[in-house]
């Protein structure tokens, strides 16, 4: 393992909540501080949130778009991809982190922690998606309770997982 | 909306069940009845038995493979498509379809149940995972108790929907 | 090696000459005589004449489409696929081929055999880009002079080489 | 058009020569002196030159990987996006950037080239692929004689072009 920073993502839906907003503009600050990259979709709510959160505290925060030009992204992060590839850029953002935040989310949101879970990347959920399966146990997303919760358990999956490990 | 066939995916886990691998079976049998070409994931367990029932009825299945090349692949595919691109294949195996059937399944199933609703795709699911979330009503899954069931509520759904439509 | 139908990819430009489209409906004639599945774009020009001509002898030809939905494909095609991911299909179709054949062909054609010979995949020529590189011997492509010297060499290299061997 | 700062792709070989790494060094320390975001492959060769040469001036530079982890990838890059996506990641590479310089290239420089110019990204070569096809005129490439020339070139073409335009 390098010394290089954890890539951290955050997913969350572009319309959120004034609560979501808070949440996610801590979230990104808290991971910047920690001196985490933070990855995300890049456009707006929960992504323009993290974004502005992470470079507020002059942390590095990519987007990663779906659309094939920079429309409608967030003017926080510190560089914007454009992947022209829709929703298959969710596989992307997941595969780029050494582990996954959710916050709330809708079916985008489902898709990167499912895609995430496929991929062995730890998932922390503060009040997102709950997945159960006839027949099986338990719940595969670690549960957050504040911002401050999801971050420290992120980072501390992260540690353990992860492309690098 | 032109008269070229329903396309449909049929989605699930790598590991079947006895009881799993027969639904899958049945169910590629009946799409190719009723003359859809089956859209799957192209490996084994549930994938390799819908190609096998859609074969077997003189159907057209087409595998999406995640890996770079041919190995492991069902042997019953009319046509094999290596990607490798990895799980943003499942993006694609959604994208092409209808509508989509999940039985059981494991994550990979569920990203692509997440980025079927996504894309505006019709979900119809078998035994397989039940999504929830804090203040959200209802489930965003249409639910079948038989593969004939999910067969025909499948090629239902497709006809008011999908890249056609 | 299985018993499996080689994979033959087909290229070329959405707006095509005559003798362009006359050359792509002869090569997927030829294609599916000799038993191979046909890959390629899925729209107009050459795309649609290599559908129509593979078609017409019976054959199966794929087409995956950079487009999120099915507007504006051949009308030819056995499987329509839409990826939505914009020119990064261009891989998938070379990706799935065994070997591919270039017909004339503008930017898109010159990234999917830039792609192809990446990759490792035979590229076999009509009357399409030459390519050279300061201090570099040799042409990567095998040229051909007809549709019917193309299918041959392409079928020839296919193979030899591919995703299943 | 925001006050966004220009993305600048910067494509060449894995295996690069004395001179070609050199010349990506100084290329990618000229782009992050002009306030650019460099991208690039992320991996050894003229992807690691350009790295660390915009890693010196104090830059942004982002690895778009073709791998699923961060093995081999360069020591300089500001964040490092494994995609697992293969190939299909040039097409990320160059959709993210308001232009492209290539340097040198091999198979995979040439698909980058194909598909800017499909996408209608301009591209600045340096000692790399020149292209041409029966009954067309002209080249496409934008030539360079030197680093600093192919860096004048790539800001002037981006300006006027790229995502933002």
């Amino acid at each position: 393992m390098s010394d290089r920073p954890l890539h951290i993502a955050v997913c969350g839906p572009h319309e959120a909540t004034g609560q979501e907003v808070a949440w996610a503009e801590e979230i990104g600050r808290r991971l910047a501080e920690a001196g985490a990259v933070v990855v995300c979709g890049g456009y707006g709510g929960v992504m323009d949130a993290v974004a502005r959160g992470a470079a507020a505290a002059g942390g590095t925060v990519i987007g990663i778009l779906s659309g094939s030009d920079r429309r409608g992204s967030s003017d926080h992060l510190t560089a914007v991809l454009p992947t022209g590839m829709g929703e298959a850029r969710n596989a992307i953002i997941v595969r780029s982190a050494d582990s996954v935040i959710a916050v709330s989310g809708e079916y985008g949101t489902l898709s990167e922690m499912g895609l995430a879970l496929k991929m062995g990347r730890p998932v922390v959920g503060l009040e997102t998606w709950r997945l159960s399966k006839p027949g099986r146990e338990g719940d595969p997303v670690v549960r957050a309770e504040t911002p401050e919760d999801a971050v420290r358990l992120a980072l501390e999956l992260a540690e353990a997982s992860g492309p690098d490990a």
